[in-house]
């Protein structure tokens, strides 16, 4: 049974890394005291040694070892043998390319087909989607395909931003953004506000966190969906 | 001789499109009475026609016809045949697909180096850059490379955003993503303020317009550049 959580972000304003997602962390990973972290979204392009660093001292506070991908000779082993995964931010293309590099997309797939836990933040949250298609990042890399792992029938935009009605910029809003991508893609796009993640469970795909959500499908108006919305029906 | 003007973008705030750059276009466009123009990058995914009927709409006032791409048998000639070329804005990802598909990459290299006058704006100066790795846009379509036109040797990020120091958001700010591009490549980055533009003139790169520039260099401090600075140097 699929069993993921697809969170927006790792860090909320004001508040810690991962701090504002503990609790439920601590019930997602109760099977495990040791989960596989992969580092390989690099935010602003730090080591796999020191983003596994700042991802240990928070989950510290829940007593689980994060073992980073990169201490393993062989990853595909490492992700087989995983209780637990940890996919975390940074950038899209840089971790998709490190994905497809290692030859770990299939293998991610099975692991979470079958039942492994998987956590994702931001970038690590973009690649459940469909494609990469709709992250916000900068293509600093060239992967080798937009295709991502597909866990859940749809588009991702982590960080969703509402327009800034008094801004002066003539750059696309995030919404104008997303209709783009509908002039060329028709699968649905949902974006997820900081402090929002998506609890999968099985068949079941639920909205969770305080905010609601913002749901774009091709040639429909774009729509609000509250908190506890069960969304396995987009797709 | 190379004969370029490479323009954050089309349209400043409260001004009508291309409005605050008409006087340089007249003197820029001075010896033809029609140009070529490549409407792919296709803004809110609008269609070939509308788009090259907006960009009529503007260049009447300066007594120019702008011919879309789309209306010819055959691109590549157009292109070779063009008295003037202008290559507007939209999604970066859309035109430079558009371009390979058409095999109009090395056509236009050709057409610049032997002095047809080129016009960009936004994702149009986004392929002038080296590549378009320092887009701002949504990769909507997976290109066949991410090479660019290289009129100048460096990256350009056009509309480019000083950070906004009261947001609560989360995401990354363009300089921290301009630095991330710096961990995995080596050229500099221009970031041109809306408003701004290069003007290319055989070798001399010039900043134009009345806004500084930020330019970012591998393992360097960020710097500002004031209009009227030769950029020929940064490479």
């Amino acid at each position: 049974m699929k069993n993921l959580i697809i969170a927006s972000t790792s860090t909320i304003h004001g508040s810690g890394y991962l701090e504002y997602i503990l609790d439920e962390l601590t019930l997602f990973f109760k099977d495990t005291e040791e989960i596989l972290f992969i580092p390989y979204a690099r935010p602003s392009g730090i080591s796999h040694e020191d983003y596994t660093a700042i991802v240990q001292k928070a989950f510290d506070k829940i007593n689980i070892k994060a073992n980073g991908i990169q201490t393993f000779e062989n990853p595909i082993e490492a992700v087989k043998n995983a209780k637990g995964i940890f996919v975390g931010g940074g950038n899209t293309f840089v971790l998709t390319t490190m994905l497809y590099k290692n030859n770990l997309i299939e293998i991610l797939k099975l692991a979470v087909e079958n039942g492994t836990p998987y956590l994702g933040t931001s970038a690590g949250s973009n690649i459940c989607g469909l494609t990469i298609k709709t992250t916000n990042d900068m293509p600093i890399i060239y992967p080798p395909s937009f295709d991502a792992l597909k866990f859940v029938p749809f588009n991702i935009n982590p960080h969703y931003l509402d327009p800034d009605t008094n801004s002066t910029h003539m750059g696309e809003t995030r919404e104008t953004r997303i209709k783009e991508f509908h002039k060329f893609n028709t699968p649905p796009v949902i974006g997820l506000r900081e402090g929002s993640w998506l609890r999968v469970e099985g068949e079941s795909i639920l909205l969770k966190g305080h905010l609601s959500a913002r749901i774009f499908e091709a040639n429909k108006t774009a729509y609000e969906v509250e908190s506890d919305t069960e969304l396995s029906a987009l797709k």
